[in-house]
């Protein structure tokens, strides 16, 4: 890996990536002979949202390679969140630890503890904007369910508005040759404009459908996720709306035989009980993937001789300049510098990639 | 063992318990020997309701064999309890792991567990319902400290009415030949019927009295409960009969040079501070003791060549029926198939065990 | 160790602190011999108030020697507050654990811990009492960074008359040849008398300024504290004042070249972020030999062939005499005997050090 930290999938080529799912592979295939790969090393889990079952996975992983595990994941009970700046935290335990996976509400933050931290970081999901091992887990699947990560149909169903494993999967996705996508979900909660953008300049199609049933025959994979009850209009249009992106046995019968069904999970009504004994269902084995997915990742950061990248330091330049995200980490811890990257006649924020035009400076 | 689980104590043979008893005796003598024999196994200590000593214990004898600990034990504030269904934080979590102990405050939350998760499931106490280990622990205590597990007098001091630990026990001496019962309770709080039929059945002689001071003298073991102050009909009537059931010094007085006391822990005021310093006093050892049954079932389930049960399914002719007991797992996480077992004009529901008539259907 | 037990740094001989500090500059130096330097041991991390850190900095340092943790941190979620008395916990927790390392909220905890503790206790913080694994983490700093303990001029600023790390600091350094101390605060929070009589009975100088600027060029050492707003006489007063005591990059220019600053962490806003460039702040440095430290600390109690003190028990004289203390744990945790030393003609709490006439009796 060219950068010591991964806070976006993006940052990681495809051959890296594919370096990854192979050595998942590997792992998977002889996991006893992997289980000294770290022993004596420290995984930091700070979790500064509470997300019991991907503390687990992460946990999990590092134990599996002969590491241990030292953390949080209820600030709101511990003394980090009240005594110490993020900053003095993630230097600190930067200190103790080898490594570290962050969870934390604000946008930015795991970019902002690469700062700070001696140990490499792992974003293990920052507020609405990036969950990288989630997307690590789902190509894993993918590879191993569909035998390929190229020429697939996928579709995509819920909430493509907010839902950030979406984006991020399409992201990915994009970048191998022949992907189609079939976004299932309302025109409200539909995929934004520059997810759009990035399907039409990597040549991927799309197409935009209204329900499950109308997009099931053409799918190679289904990747579901929640619809909230609070993105519709009304109660009534919700209930009115919501049957027709349930995954049940029934919608399942227009289905391909070997389609893959996948959900980052956790999740609430959106798949019938009735579905998890089809042999389709595949969003359980996915978590079993992601703990080979961060096993490998845990390996290749650890292990390998990566460049230690430079922590950054800002230019100066736009140092005046808030971000206009009410989320963004730097706008609660403010001693962080401002950080900007020119992209035509935008400005990106470093941390949350909020986007400015120049002009308002 | 022959099931792969261990929800109650009733579904090991006699020879299954003095196996681990035996087991946890090498353990005890040898801790060194042992310190690799779970090495790379992870444990999932799920505790659903806090129980800090209890999940030490667990972890402790993990660790003590050289496997690793993941889990947590505030639901409340993790995302387990809002975010997802019981079955697929159990499906999820039987994938990681290749142990759990779950406790859980409804009443057969570890059969419903058990059904769900590929790994090995150990009830850690299943609200009002079960707590094998504490009865594995009491035996390998009374092993050790007694030297045999028949021909005994075993007081049981307390709340005989609704004490989980004190039916288990009662329930699996009686399958010990000679052992002979005194029940010290208020006439309210005596064990249930059905209890009373076990000793009977199993040819167990058993009195019932009122106070510690005119059983005292009789005993080999006197297991020792709390009485919750609200179990009695008002303060007054508390105030009064208090005294007869607290253990102290002077008590003890009356009782056997070589009498043991137990206790499950924790004690409120039940045995005064003072019997802490007497020789026969064991509810501190029986904590320790209680580490080394632990170690042996660890070992015993995770590389025993058990045949690994089928999972159940619902034969579907009661599946219309709902359990009547409010604290039965089924009552709140819906999509369980109902299950039934027929015993004589009764039925018993699997997960918690309460029965009804059939006439009822 | 004469003692099993860490309680207080008074307890170390100046030779035993030394051999914690030379072991503690041999596993920094070389880490991977030590990695299995307390393999099979189990330390508890029983936290009574929240100090993620410092649980992590325990945690880690175990993990390190190639030992395990069991413990918690929450225990208002917990079992342990409410189910069983102090005294219970601790006698069951020292069978399960090789060491224990206690923070509690009450004065005197640790020193009770002990008393049932099989398992050898390490005072992490009992109030606003003793913190000695600061105070441990303090001299190995200084000890690297300064190259000696001896002929240092150490300045102390913040809040020294309830700052514990800084009473014990003195304390220790005290017993060093000539030291010199620089006590930088306002008046009403300058160190108490019997700090004072400390250090002029070991013959060491101090002088009282009112601001960091006018000490600043003398020092060899500054140790850095926070003073919290609400020890000012008003908002006003505060506002006025606390400029002085703030550490900033142009208060720096007038300090030595090889000046290094500690704090114990965390801070507020003590030290302005920026000093953290500068080459002479060590506060982070710290928090890794504090590691170092409790690493040394654990292999020398745990592997030492020290002799297990006795239990004292009471003597019974003063078993009438409550601490006059409201923090002290006799006042709590009431079953535990009085126990006071003479001292001239006051007594000393042996839980706390609260004094009291001997005419009081």
């Amino acid at each position: 890996m060219k950068s010591k930290n991964l806070i976006d999938l993006e940052n990681l080529s495809v051959k890296e990536i594919l370096d990854i799912i192979d050595l998942a592979d590997k792992i998977k295939a002889n996991p006893s002979e992997y289980e000294n790969a770290c022993r004596g090393k420290i995984l930091a889990t700070l979790f500064y949202e509470p997300s019991t079952r991907t503390r687990m996975s992460f946990s999990t992983a590092m134990l599996r390679l002969g590491g241990n595990v030292i953390g949080f994941d209820n600030p709101q009970n511990s003394s980090i969140s009240k005594g110490e700046s993020f900053k003095d935290t993630l230097t600190v335990v930067g200190g103790y630890a080898d490594i570290i996976a962050i969870r934390h509400p604000l946008e930015g933050a795991a970019e902002a503890a690469a700062m700070f931290s001696d140990a490499p970081v792992i974003n293990a999901g920052d507020g609405g904007h990036l969950h990288p091992t989630q997307t690590l887990t789902d190509v894993v699947t993918l590879y191993n369910e569909k035998g390929r990560l190229d020429n697939l149909c996928i579709g995509l169903c819920g909430d493509l508005k907010y839902g950030r494993t979406v984006h991020s999967l399409i992201k990915t996705m994009s970048r191998f040759k022949g992907n189609r996508f079939v976004l299932i979900s309302t025109p409200e909660l539909t995929v934004p404009q520059y997810i759009k953008d990035v399907m039409n300049t990597a040549g991927c199609e799309f197409t935009e459908v209204s329900g499950l049933r109308e997009a099931m025959g053409e799918l190679d994979v289904l990747y579901m996720t929640r619809i909230q009850q609070e993105r519709f209009d009304s109660d009534e249009e919700y209930q009115r709306q919501r049957g027709v992106f349930v995954l049940d046995n029934k919608k399942l019968e227009l289905a391909k035989k070997d389609l893959r069904i996948l959900h980052p999970l956790p999740r609430v009504d959106e798949i019938s009980y009735e579905v998890d004994d089809d042999e389709r269902a595949k969003y359980f084995a996915q978590t079993v993937y992601g703990m080979y997915a961060r096993m490998a990742l845990f390996m290749t950061m650890l292990n390998g001789d990566r460049s230690i990248t430079e922590k950054r330091k800002s230019n100066g330049l736009f140092n005046a300049l808030q971000c206009m995200n009410e989320h963004c980490i730097t706008r609660h811890e403010t001693y962080l510098p401002k950080r900007y990257r020119e992209y035509g006649d935008m400005l990106v924020c470093e941390y949350c990639e909020n986007t400015r035009k120049r002009e308002f400076i």
